[in-house]
């Protein structure tokens, strides 16, 4: 049974400054909130001291939405979790923009259901997207 | 460039009523906060009306933990988002204790990096482990 889809999403190359400023990130969350048509429940930001990276957590009445930052690496990973079938966010152009971000991967997985590797015939192409696929 | 792990946890077979019961999730999460010598530094926690399930959310000095329920389907849902290494938490026995969960899957994902298909000698046991390995 599947319950929901989860996009895991990695951004390499970003501005260091942009990964400590905590108005960037709720700016990107209530672009991603608003442009999928999301409902905001509850909330948790932290931004670790001096220069730390900051965490933001949304529920959603569709699930959950997170980030996690490392200035240290230029890197910001994200987790969009919907229980109900959404669009896909334009990720890569938007955290270009926003995060001036070299490199964004993001990868889909489905909740709920877990298909054991053993249990398809092995077509070795079809691995990658039982596994979440890249976009 | 590793910056963390995340697991994904699915749980199914569960009993519908510990999956609306916030105080079975707040004692799950103290246990694997506890066990794994976490830090939590804030929360959101939610009930969906009537036989809806719940959600709850952690934000960790370590990263994050969360959980969402569907007692529609007895199923949970966990992620447990870490910068740090930590040992592996026993889901398997700890949600069946405290859900009486059928089953319970657990896939690992290092963030940060994303290693695309292409780039690896396929061989095709490496590709569960390099996907998320299933315990």
């Amino acid at each position: 049974m599947i319950v929901g889809t989860e996009w895991m999403i990695e951004a390499e190359g970003c501005d260091p400054d942009a990964l400590r400023d905590e108005s960037v990130f709720r700016l990107i969350f209530e672009n991603v909130i608003g442009d999928l048509g999301l409902n905001a429940i509850g909330s948790v930001w932290h931004k670790f001291p001096g220069h730390g990276g900051l965490t933001g957590l949304v529920a959603l009445s569709e699930s959950h939405l997170a980030c996690h930052t490392y200035p240290e690496f230029s890197i910001a990973t994200f987790n969009l979790y919907c229980c109900r079938e959404r669009p896909e966010w334009p990720w890569e152009q938007n955290l270009r923009k926003f995060l001036s971000a070299a490199t964004v991967r993001v990868a889909r997985h489905e909740r709920g259901a877990y298909v054991l590797p053993a249990a398809i015939g092995e077509d070795l192409d079809s691995i990658p997207a039982r596994f979440g696929g890249v976009n």
